[in-house]
């Protein structure tokens, strides 16, 4: 492709609306563009390297025997209401109301929809194994949408479902899948990592997520590297620790703490560690209000407190209720002569001892506080997150933390849709059994912004050759006479070789073509300028390490060929 | 593939909800599947075949330098505003509002987001000319959806816009497309016409449509047989008629026509040709009432009342209201003492004398009516559609009909959507400019339906080679031994060969495999019996014809290449 011919609306300057790098560079890169809130149109570069990914996706399903089918965007509230998630599932489900005032949404998952057309077509053991996969536009209507591609609203996901005859089966096809997973994000050039996550509002019994590592990912993970135990920190189990011997209780005793609120605070007034410290934190599920203790070093993981109340929703207290749940002001909250409130406790407090906590009264803290003796835990449980140092509770070494982008989810689901829904088929014996389902989503939009986010420098991106929009940029440094001449006879060589390049045939000075050059980020720089070419020399630069080398014009093609299928 | 591993549910029996052969078939072929009115699964046939469309487009599309782009499917009402088509389009336009109350709908067409693109992205001359185009889901909520995949709400479709310097541009983008368009249609093996079309919602200059020619075809299309004109029935103009010299007018008299009320019941019961009477139609513009007379042979051409008045809807004035009207029954209306009602007169009606009219009286017509006599004609035009015998408006012979499927559409746009959304560039003046533009759409979706209509029988779908779901349906008849390992080998080498087989591996009866594989249409069909492999022979059958040949297997790779290669 010639530059000239495309709209690659490069930008010199950071735009403002950008919160990270890959919505950053794929901005100035010209790749994408933003048409509402969350809501971007994909430039003909930027739609290059979604089509690479959708390739690599479309031959690991079929790969691993799914069908491909295509569901609609728009459906229809009927099957939403069958599993209860037309009401469950907030406002990130975009409703509305066709002509005939019938109810409808975009689609942000299709779990309805397929399921539905199981009960509908299949009958028979004998067709299972079934999974049927899509690759469409998908819409969730994010309160914030922000960081580009990372979290859009509307965005191109690929979906699968698969139905099985049990357990056993679904077992299986989720390992299919997530085997077709680890080929895919490898097969893409990424660093990823897969680890053991919540199910959310997809639900089911079990579920990995793939993620890809850069320092800018909104997840945290942890794992044991002498080990094999990865997992979303959401997710992370903490094993109890030893509290079997503990330390004779002291007297509790007030102390005054003026104005000394935060953990840091009172523990630095006091000169204490914060792992002498109980954190008292109020939350609400909406009908219930539970006080949820942790060690001061220890972050509340909410996900396992919800799991715990069996709750869809906690949220923090709002600051203006504390004064009336603890009849003190926002800090001093603590478990001692707390009115109407369960108190559940993370497993870490069982093994503390005269430890620190606030005392329901402003300015004040108790010292020497211990449990069972001073206040009564309703339930101890394992409610902090996993955090770096802790133990693997898998036991296999000493779990570290890493920042990760989520780009594939495999759920195992069990029977939750095909029971809702009625999905059933006759087994061996004729007897009527439910499907027992999985699904696998891959956030195709997602996977090239999580790219860019772990292969940039400060010049722009550096696609993975697999995923780049081009595999060449061919820079031309003058309109000289025997300069477009080599351009023109390596542009069309290489497109017969099925190198894709871009020619940069514009008549701009080498700065701008070498900048656009880094920051669109095509893995090879192919450089033919004036001086060069007189020594019968062309530059070719690679750009994820910056490599630089001169080479005969007529060995371009063979170097570049070699280099490239080395990728693939 | 193999049918055992592929969802592929073929019915018997016709579905009652399809109307039409495509419905019927692409339902009974196991291609599709409703999920609501107007909105689709496509199973994994019904995507093969969509694929294949998809891909000729493209790389007709970018053979003609235009670049691939993808824009949301959710478009923001502010841009519609600017064109004043959030409220012109109606309710076809699906709209909704997000979860912070902003107005979205969903895209029907593009022409607002990519104006948008334009004027933001591009600022020169030398930046164009530019066709962009996508692949894309568009919604457009219908009133009655029907027809399976020929008028759904959901469908899938190629827009592609241009922006070009001036007009002399502009038309050499519109004949590129045109070209390309015949190149497309003519490589998914279809038979179409293209025809001058009216321009509809789009607006703009000039549009042709492209026809695929199907008896079951909602649209008319005339065409001179031994010119080139063609046009849609709706846009065809016809010739005003020679009436210089008019017989003398005989006295008006009222006649007795009790309950006579159509055109064949009071020609019939005056024993007068259709050519002598003059039918006169109410209709509404919502503000305005008119009366439109025509010829009693003649149809009124409501796009040509619709153009005539500037009005953007016309509709029969409703039953109840003929009365308040004409002071008759419906049935009795004529331009004779009509009070306070413009009355537009097609052309043919100037070169009447001596006719019958309706007498706006119960049972009664006039005969030997003349018009200025009898009544004035505020307007005569071109207002019927032309029909078969009608002289083409080109002097190039003599007008047929026949029934098409619109397929591809393409618009001369000029500046309208530049104009309001004021989409400029530098000229070499440095002065600002309009974009001229065009738009280009293609029912990708609605091809795979028209050429069901095109191509079938009373047993099912004939595929034409290049968008068959499959090349090849490889039939053997029995599970023995010599007969599957035949089957099993032939299918290896054909898919090594790139020959696209779909290998019906089912324990079946062999009349429920022909069914099926009559019904799918795959173009050539390989039988594998027992007693022809005895013989060293398998049939080759070809949908297209019927025709079957009895072949050496090892003839079978050789003369499937060579037929597949000559379709391509």
């Amino acid at each position: 492709m010639r530059v000239s011919e495309t709209l690659i609306p490069t930008l010199r300057e950071d735009p403002g609306e950008a919160e990270t790098v890959s919505h950053r560079y794929m901005l100035r890169a010209g790749m994408i563009r933003k048409v509402a809130a969350g809501i971007y149109t994909y430039l003909p570069l930027g739609l290059r390297v979604l089509r690479k990914i959708e390739k690599i996706v479309r031959e690991e399903m079929n790969r691993a025997g799914a069908q491909e089918v295509l569901m609609p965007v728009a459906s229809p509230a009927e099957l939403w209401r069958e599993t209860g998630r037309w009401d469950f599932y907030g406002k990130e489900l975009l409703r509305f109301k066709d002509r005939h005032e019938r109810d409808f949404c975009l689609g942000p998952t299709h779990e309805e929809v397929i399921t539905d057309l199981f009960r509908r077509e299949v009958r028979s053991y004998r067709q299972m194994p079934l999974n049927f996969y899509q690759i469409q536009t998908k819409f969730r209507d994010e309160i914030r949408p922000r960081f580009g591609l990372m979290r859009g609203r509307e965005f191109i996901m690929k979906d699968a479902y698969s139905f099985d005859r049990d357990e056993a089966g679904a077992r299986l096809s989720y390992q299919k899948m997530y085997d077709a997973y680890n080929r895919i994000f490898a097969r893409c050039g990424l660093t990823f990592r897969p680890v053991e996550a919540d199910t959310g509002l997809i639900g089911g019994t079990s579920s990995h997520e793939f993620m890809v590592l850069a320092e800018t990912g909104e997840e945290t993970i942890v794992y044991s590297e002498e080990g094999t135990y990865a997992a979303n920190v959401e997710r992370a189990e903490v094993l109890p620790p030893d509290a079997s011997e503990l330390p004779a209780p002291r007297p509790l005793t007030a102390v005054s703490t003026p104005g000394r609120r935060t953990v840091e605070e009172v523990t630095k007034f006091l000169k204490i560690a914060p792992t002498q410290l109980v954190k008292t934190l109020l939350y609400t599920t909406g009908k219930d209000t539970v006080a949820v203790l942790v060690r001061g070093d220890h972050d509340v993981n909410e996900i396992k407190v919800k799991h715990l109340l069996g709750a869809t929703d906690v949220e923090l207290v709002v600051p203006e209720r504390v004064p009336e749940l603890t009849g003190a002001p926002v800090g001093y909250a603590g478990p001692v002569g707390l009115k109407n409130i369960r108190v559940l406790a993370d497993w870490a407090v069982k093994a503390m001892a005269n430890f620190v906590v606030g005392a329901n009264k402003a300015d004040t803290h108790f010292v020497d506080a211990n449990w069972a003796r001073d206040f009564t835990v309703d339930h101890f449980a394992d409610l902090r997150n996993a955090q770096a140092g802790d133990p693997s509770p898998r036991q296999d070494g000493t779990l570290k933390t890493a920042k990760g982008i989520e780009v594939g989810h495999v759920f195992m689901l069990g029977t939750k849709y095909s029971q809702a829904m009625k999905a059933t088929f006759l087994d061996a014996q004729g007897q009527e059994q439910l499907a027992v389902m999985g699904c696998y989503g891959i956030g195709v939009s997602r996977v090239a912004a999580a790219s860019v986010e772990q292969n940039h420098d400060a010049k722009g991106i550096k696609w993975p050759i697999p995923i780049a929009p081009f595999h060449v940029t061919l820079l031309p440094l003058s309109q000289s006479e025997p300069v477009t001449q080599l351009a023109s006879s390596l542009y069309r060589s290489m497109q017969e070789s099925g190198i894709e390049v871009l020619w940069d045939d514009r008549d701009e000075r080498a700065g701008v073509k070498f900048n656009d050059a880094d920051l669109i980020g095509a893995p090879f720089h192919l450089v033919i300028g004036e001086k060069g070419l007189a020594q019968g020399q062309v530059e070719l630069k690679v750009r994820q390490t910056g490599d630089t080398k001169k080479i005969a014009p007529d060995q371009a093609l063979p170097t570049l060929t070699t280099l490239i299928q080395a990728a693939s």
